[in-house]
């Protein structure tokens, strides 16, 4: 999420993946319960990924683990909203990737809820950390909003 | 789920509901975890009533509590696979109704699972079952695949 | 389930199994979804065949793929309720077994769902259904309540 | 979680609350899904103001919605992981509390996940923020870890 309070707007995100509530997101107090949005998130980037040819669940040798992630929620989502992720890449390091996530519901410019994701990739045999490979850094740097203007792809770091 | 065994096709069904798998829908065996089925059928059950204004979760006076559901695992589904459900009323009492449901994989023609839901409508304050509404029946007939041949709306039964 | 329409008893279980609800498990209408009762399902056995050294999920060379699960609700569950399932076997074929499953909420004699679970043993390689190796069978035989009045362990069939 | 990045250990945490693990918790990598953690910290949270008479979910005029939280992951949980969460309260505002929760793996000292968790007081028909009661407050006060040296209740603040 950024770093300032105020809910992002679609415009914030280069691009989008489509999600779907389910009726037993919801909990006793009638809109989808603070554990689901980490759920669309995670579909959101493994969708991405798998989509573009990045990830294969069940073959990839090196693939990423989550070490944090985090939420803000500023409105109710509720079933049968549908909603969509605005995806983009805030840091990219020599093993890593950190995920914004924003989730906007039904044809909302603002966001419902903000959020990160970040991977780690590791190898699949040896669960150690690895550089992160060009085809995927190059997809990666692709949803860096403004690549030019100096965000951290440095290379380095875990 | 139909008496035989063999699995469904599409034209067993009268409508369709669109659904997506989630990336944790999947269990250590790579594809979507059994009980993962009974949330897609909650939600094309429940999402097809809502967006028909026959459910207002948090508003209808009276409003179908699960009594049994059941499925039948044909073929696998994994994430990112896109799911499609059918859906028809197999038996329509005076309280009660019994959905089957048909999960489509992607484009198949044959469902990878089929399963059953019934309902029976109940009032929100006492709990108690009541006749399923006009408004409702008229509805849920519209799912009887062949209604003319003697399918059963009894009007009588829970 | 049984035959029957009558909730099963504690004394009708040879075995037990402890569960734990969660927060998110409640849905709109206050009580744990009807879809949860499966991971409860799910966990109790499972969990059953892993303590007693019969599954290791990540390395056993045959293992049950669910191919038909079904349930019946009686009466409400919600958080924190405590659950204890109720376990047996109803059917043992050459490569199969039915369990069927009560869940007894809090410390109730009578069932609030009970439901069954139909594992086929298959090669973790083939995916082709097994035998069900002797020491599986034998454990699964002290799971059959009376298993000297002719419940059918008749090693055929899937 | 904590400031620094160092996994916490059980005597950081002034109370603790057993959890349980479920078979559909793991994902295709064989361990515990980055989702399941936040369900772990909302069964937590939510089962301790239960049973201390502070939260009655489908009753209390007032209760917490959740504005943030947030989760590192340092080690694998997989099931049938036995987990004991580590419960402490890190900031307590006018109508806010920041709880932190780590979870422990079987017998382990050092977490394998911290995480956090704020609640906002709300009026249930309003959904406005609303002052921290004296009996919930009082038992805040009881989680958190050194309440003589300056943490902050402030009783200001959202």
């Amino acid at each position: 999420m950024p770093r300032s309070c105020a809910p992002g707007r679609r415009p914030d995100y280069p691009t989008f993946y489509p999600l779907q509530t389910r009726w037993m997101d919801s909990d006793v107090y009638g809109h989808i319960n603070n554990v689901v949005h980490y759920s669309l998130f995670d579909t959101a980037v493994n969708g991405w990924l798998i989509e573009r040819g990045l990830l294969d669940p069940r073959g990839s040798q090196t693939y990423g683990i989550v070490v944090e992630t985090g939420c803000r929620y500023y409105s109710e989502i509720a079933f049968p909203d549908r909603v969509t992720a605005g995806l983009r890449v805030a840091a990219l390091g020599n093993s890593s990737v950190r995920y914004e996530i924003g989730l906007f519901r039904d044809d909302d410019e603002t966001a419902a809820a903000e959020g990160f994701f970040v991977h780690v990739y590791v190898d699949r045999d040896t669960h150690r950390p690895v550089p992160i490979d060009d085809r995927r850094r190059k997809a990666f740097r692709g949803l860096i909003p403004c690549p030019d203007n100096g965000l951290p792809d440095t290379g380095a770091g875990a």
